[in-house]
């Protein structure tokens, strides 16, 4: 399975795994940790970093800066994926008073300035909607995109969680370059609504978030969970690697080629994330995971 | 907030607030009494009107041509709305014997003749089809609008009540100029069914019919009625205005910018709805009767 | 209503009622007798015969190969669709161990070249994806369709139970000619999910299967079918024909003019569906059987 990815025609590589910084700031890394985790990444051929701007309650992309502070030669490796368009009441943000979501110009410009400066980087290179906003503009949106991007602000745009027709209205105006939505084996709605679909037919390149359902995919207790952990745990047996491997190479082998995050922050874990890449599985085990998935047949 | 919008590249300009004259005939009033009655609309900026063939058992038509006769500077002032496709028993119309569409070429001429001659006027500027037929047949449908405008009778074209799908397909064939749906914070289908998405991406005015979900955001006792009705009044109160006034704000707020229909024959609240055009909500506002309505929190 | 459709612009023509042979293997008849089944539909103007590699366990192309070489005049005289992608365990395909879909280019061109020789046929005029496999690969689905085209062993390709975005998306990569979806009275989801309107949006002629819900129409017990047969026999009686050319009619009146398969080994039956194509139902007809279905009121 191809380890990376061209998001645009003439655009950068993405690999396929992508570094998800979601939870950077629990992690409670010392600085020197956190410049050793992203070292280990690169190691694995992780070379995409996912932030948003309201992760850790507005905190991330400030620790990913200070490491980057830390180690100025990591930046250069990285492409940076990161989202604007939430706001919430908190301690970083005192003049938001609401949970509410926003993507005027105005808004995207000045999170998209104020991501440049909290990870203390030149340039975004892709910067996403974080969710549908029933207020968006397409057209406010598509110039506040081409604003960054004849700044030298952002390199390219997409969105997050956004419904196939949200998606084809939106990229009317600007290209787009992936929708990032949920999908697992326990969660296989952007398989069935169209949104991959969609993806394929335009060319454009899926991102996947909860891949393992939040863990939820080993510990659930329910039949579904139970089915599917027999069914994944006679699997990574037979190849000779962990569920989780499994688990996210049956997403890998959607033919819209989804990159797929992860959350964690134990290498152990990127480590069998990345062997997902190099994880065959056959068509009958990608549809014996989806009946464990389903509990039904094949019509 | 613009109050006209033009329906087309190179078409009129209607109001934003229309006319809705559903009720025309229930309202009872004398000829003087509908005169003064469109006189006061057109005082307040509402020049569009809103009819249908079938409204008030097929009379509301004919009692806005007694209207138009009996003062005939008001028509060039208007611009006139009206609807075809729906048949059902009547003594109006003796030989319709059920209750079906009817969207054969035959039907949509025939009906938009009889409008001009009801209606006592010389062209419609605005012809939808009401509902979606299952029978409707793109290629048949398109020639009857091509015949009407050819001959003059009618400008425009649109639908009403038609699903994204149905609105492609049959646009496929013949330019529509809108899509009449309802929508209210009790009912805010075409915000996610992807209707509103597909106006916006194709620069497709919506019209809004039930905008106030016909009363019941202000009478039911619903849990969910009884949150709304707290968060219109506080903002309304903070607003200084009336609480239909927000909930019609609320709407026209919407990015694909619709128009909205009032359906009353009380000119005080016709006031309060054109009094929506000046109601600027702030996005904190916008969202917390958002939160009201769905009962949820955002994601 | 027309009795033949041209499937592509200049593509052969069909014949709108499509003899579904499914079940020939479980109709036990003598090679003699199927020769006789043939030339009895043709008599009829069913022209267009409907396979699929897996019917009957796998045997029924073979079937109506032993047909073809028993009475070789009548190859020439049949338009010949069949089905791949589906794939099971079976004594006549050894080599398979599981349930899946399989739309990999080696599958799809492999399984083309052994219905030719099943069939003993020297070209399949329309091959369809038999169901929407989510590891299809658009382009490699449109290579294999390629390859087989070029190479003179398909004329025409489709597809079989997609939904809209599922078809548009490989559209996308290679002309379809057809969906075949279910649909009957009891069964209208694709006249509202979108999938008839983007037929009628993209000129596409859909076919039917299942147009009599398998017979459920005519011996459920519940209200809703209780409810079409007293309409459906009204209906017949005053048109003088059978219940179940009253079902097929409703179909064949709709604007995407679906083409409608048979399922049947009698004659008898074939001739009553043959004849809906001259059962002409008025509007009030086929709204009355609209309404027997749904049990609701047109909105």
């Amino acid at each position: 399975m191809s380890t990376r990815l061209q998001i645009a025609p003439k655009g950068p590589e993405f690999s396929r795994i992508v570094l998800g910084l979601w939870r950077l700031s629990a992690w409670q890394m010392s600085p020197a940790e956190r410049v050793q985790f992203l070292h280990a990444a690169l190691d694995l051929g992780i070379t995409t970093i996912d932030q948003a701007d309201i992760y850790g309650d507005y905190t991330s992309e400030l620790l990913l800066g200070e490491t980057f502070a830390l180690a100025p030669e990591l930046r250069s490796r990285f492409q940076i994926v990161t989202k604007c368009g939430i706001q919430f009441p908190s301690t970083q943000r005192p003049h938001q008073q609401a949970h509410i979501y926003n993507t005027s110009a105005a808004h995207i410009i000045a999170s998209a300035e104020n991501s440049l400066r909290s990870m203390r980087i030149e340039k975004i290179d892709l910067l996403l909607i974080h969710r549908p906003d029933p207020l968006m503009n397409a057209d406010e949106i598509a110039e506040a995109f081409s604003q960054l991007q004849r700044a030298g602000k952002v390199s390219y745009f997409g969105v997050s969680n956004f419904s196939p027709a949200q998606f084809e209205m939106l990229a009317s105006r600007f290209p787009l370059v992936t929708n990032q939505v949920e999908c697992s084996l326990l969660h296989q709605v952007p398989i069935y609504d169209g949104s991959f679909d969609l993806c394929q037919r335009l060319r454009v390149v899926p991102m996947v978030w909860s891949a393992l359902a939040g863990g939820r995919l080993f510990s659930d207790q329910t039949p579904q969970s139970q089915r599917l952990q027999t069914c994944l745990s006679g699997i990574a047996e037979e190849l000779g690697v962990s569920v989780s491997c499994v688990a996210i190479a049956w997403i890998l082998h959607l033919p819209s080629q989804p990159m797929v995050l992860t959350g964690s922050s134990r290498v152990k874990v990127l480590v069998e994330t990345v062997q997902a890449l190099d994880c065959q599985l056959s068509r009958d085990q990608w549809f014996d995971l989806w009946r464990a998935a389903t509990g039904a047949e094949l019509p």
